[in-house]
């Protein structure tokens, strides 16, 4: 049991100040005056339902039990009201405040809705002359991830294995009916998410005994979305709701992430050689590719926003997307290619090899700054992690110039940075491809040990070391605490590598 | 669609003004502004579950739907806060506020928890972009009721005919599971409330299609009374929680409630004939009778307050109890006698004729004023309602005094009055045992009438014409607005008479 105390040295200005331990609370026998309040700290994220165990004693039950709770993933979440999400944010029923009422006399109390939380406020109206005591409170956990493998260890020091436990715990309670995107929010299957969580979950359960359940969800999660295409255009949404027995509804066709589909199908193939689905799903991966080559200006061999599409590439305020889009064309055509080539689908895709090699030699003679090397982005030149980043993957940087670029794209304070945990993936993912593992070990320890020297028990959606109130909703408490894309898909591992190398 | 305002020729200062027809509210497309709050108007009391039917229009679910309800029997209950309940009253927990979050998309929104309403406020946090409009607003009614007989026709005239269709309302909310006190407030079973609740329903259904139906609920409120019997002495609660499979929880141990058990039984035993049941449950009901016979004083042959029991009689304030609690003793033991007789336990009972009369001298000499008749009660030798009508249930008044006794006391406007329906339904009974059913249609219409008067659509716990905020809990709206003892025993109605003679 715990208060939550003002403290301007804390991240987001609040610390936990421990009132006394469960057992002392449940012990204690005035819980008939009604209301009362507290607040329990369970320690670290967890996500199910909260269950709380009463313990009658003598007088029986006479009216209904009320407990009405509010469930936080930080201390800020927890103190900063509901209701004060202001207008165009998003949806404040996002927030996890709930009410339960029951009527007959029980000994055990379930919430009915799942929460992720780390806190939990509750005041309870118990009964008016009824004697009982709460006799223990649970949280029974909601996964629908397989066991993970039981020594996850990590690298070379006790930050390292913190950050490894942490990564798996975020993974594991975003794995429910679908790869949630956050189980707090969003509580939906997200396509760019899936992309770096499926990386994650290979390579946590390769070679064990989870592998078959984790993989079987990427399955399921890519066959929804290939079954929620856009029926005039064939484009798959961003996101999407399943809906059991009906087809998911689709929401959000976000560019990059359509156009990525093919990527996270080949990673699916590579995997688990589940050359099946691979070829089932094809068509719509190479549907992808073709909707997002349209973007390409056929004068100039450029990506232009023709304003239809929502760009994402980051969170970044400011960003300027142009050169980043049209690095992720070029890569996801290739990897499509790749794809054909595994499963034979030679002649649907023999115009791409030619069309990217211009492509890339059109974006590198119009956005590479020969003084410095960086792409360059829009009217106003911007240098940016997001051009650079996608640049290499793409292969519009040459290969023998890219670990270059990378290092002093990681190092240079002027350009423009990254928005949170889902370009520092995207970081990673180009390091790997490079073989700097050193580089890459050095981000995961400043970026993700950030998080961890600042309380992070799972992986948040935005992190800004230097603002602790960034939101992309103008509410941090909308932010959410264990997100899909905030687990490193690499990260040090004695023994294994958690994560992809190519 | 409805407002409260203020008005102060309203019962209890709030008057329906009409905004528009839900059809009209229905048709609105602007529901995506997060959030909207209406208040909705059923017409009529109803109990169930309350369901949204949503229908989406265009831009797909995008958040979770967050839907705050607040149930209220009246418009006073409605415009009251909640959390306002002084210390001291009813637990809080029976105000109906609640909050339904549905996660994923859906048409249909149900609330969980079962309501007592007509009036229901919501305040809704749709989806953010999301287009949709509330299509439909319905309370799934729930009771355990057999149909009632199609044509329920009342008395002489139009108050007559209101009087006898919300009676009929009152009775069929509170059938479920087992005969509630009230589906707001009480939901449990009460033992001196089963008792006018399963006259009236014999009355009801006799000789129809349902009467087996209602009978059965009768017999499983028996049956969990004398399951739910105290070790220690085998005294029947007050009230009781179902909690099936396990034996009920008792509570509210109240001495009148319980000696009433074996009339509760003989009024079963006389409607269905089901002597096997009555034979069964006899031993309890004569436990019953000795227990309440234990606080007869050996010396003075008077009824004497021990302090140990919960002595109810009704509501009224600073009613002195000690002379109708001797009637309700002896009136008691001389149905049990009855019983017994029907059953053939003469010999456990032989007792009892000679000691009923010797109890009723002792009254009669020690209580009856010879100046005018009334009996008192008490230091102050106070006159009252509960007084006047238990000495002539139990006979201690003689009969050929009774029906003078009875129409003094119905016009005396000195004496201590009826604290509401309880009270006014055993002075019916005590009119219908003296066939006195001008004066019992009389107090229906100026008692009863008086609450359809104002507004009431299913009668109420409490109601003193005087006092439209009167609340024996310190706060109106924890009165329940529908009410098992408040259905009146007996009710003017065509081709039939509800309720019992003798």
């Amino acid at each position: 049991m715990v208060r939550p105390v003002r403290d301007g040295a804390a991240w987001q200005g609040w610390r936990a100040q421990t009132v006394c331990a469960a057992e002392e609370f449940f012990a204690r026998e005035d819980l008939d005056r009604t209301p009362w309040n507290a607040v329990f700290d369970f320690g670290s994220e967890v996500v199910g339902r909260l269950e709380l165990s009463l313990a009658p004693d003598g007088f029986p039950w006479d009216a209904p039990l009320r407990v009405e709770a509010k469930f936080a993933e930080s201390l800020y979440e927890l103190r900063r009201a509901c209701d004060a999400t202001p207008d165009g944010g998003l949806s404040r029923a996002w927030l996890q405040d709930f009410v339960v009422v029951v009527d007959g006399p029980v000994t055990r109390v379930r919430f009915p809705r799942r929460a992720a939380f780390r806190y939990v406020r509750l005041r309870v109206w118990g009964m008016v002359r009824a004697r009982w005591r709460l006799a223990g409170l649970f949280c029974v956990t909601e996964t629908s991830a397989p066991p993970p493998p039981a020594a996850i260890r990590g690298g070379e020091n006790a930050l390292d294995a913190e950050i490894a436990s942490v990564s798996v715990r975020t993974l594991l309670w975003c794995m429910q009916d679908v790869f949630e995107d956050g189980p707090k929010r969003d509580r939906r299957l997200w396509l760019g998410d899936l992309r770096l969580q499926a990386l994650s979950a290979y390579s946590l359960w390769r070679g064990t005994a989870g592998f078959s359940a984790a993989a079987a969800l990427v399955r399921r999660c890519l066959l929804l979305f290939a079954s929620a295409a856009r029926d005039e255009d064939g484009a798959v949404p961003g996101c999407l709701y399943p809906r059991d027995p009906d087809p998911p509804e689709a929401g959000n066709f976000l560019f990059d992430y359509q156009a990525l589909f093919g990527d996270v199908l080949l990673d699916y193939l590579d995997a688990t050689g589940d050359a099946s689905t691979a070829r089932d799903l094809f068509p719509a991966a190479l549907r992808q590719t073709r909707l997002a080559l349209a973007e390409i200006d056929p004068a100039t061999g450029l990506f232009r926003d023709s304003g239809k599409h929502w760009l994402f590439l980051d969170w970044k305020d400011g960003l300027d997307k142009t050169c980043g889009e049209h690095g992720v064309v070029v890569y996801s055509a290739l990897r499509t290619r790749e794809l054909a080539l595994r499963l034979g689908f030679h002649r649907e895709t023999s115009d791409l090899p030619a069309r990217m090699a211009k492509l890339r030699r059109a974006a590198r003679a119009a956005w590479r700054d020969p003084a410095n090397g960086y792409f360059v982005s829009g009217p106003d030149l911007q240098v940016s992690w997001a051009s650079q980043i996608w640049a290499v993957l793409s292969g519009i940087c040459p290969a023998r110039q890219a670990p270059s670029l990378l290092r002093r794209t990681l190092t240079d304070r002027v350009i423009v940075g990254t928005g949170g945990p889902y370009l520092c993936n995207q970081m990673l993912l180009a390091l790997m491809r490079f073989g700097m593992a050193r580089e890459a070990l050095s981000l995961v320890r400043s970026f993700w040990g950030g998080m961890v020297e600042r309380g992070a028990t799972t992986f948040w959606e935005v992190f800004d070391p230097q603002d602790p109130f960034r939101s992309p909703y103008g509410n941090p408490a909308m932010n959410s605490g264990c997100h899909a894309w905030s687990v490193p898909v690499w990260f040090p591992r004695k023994g294994r590598c958690l994560g992809r190398r190519r």
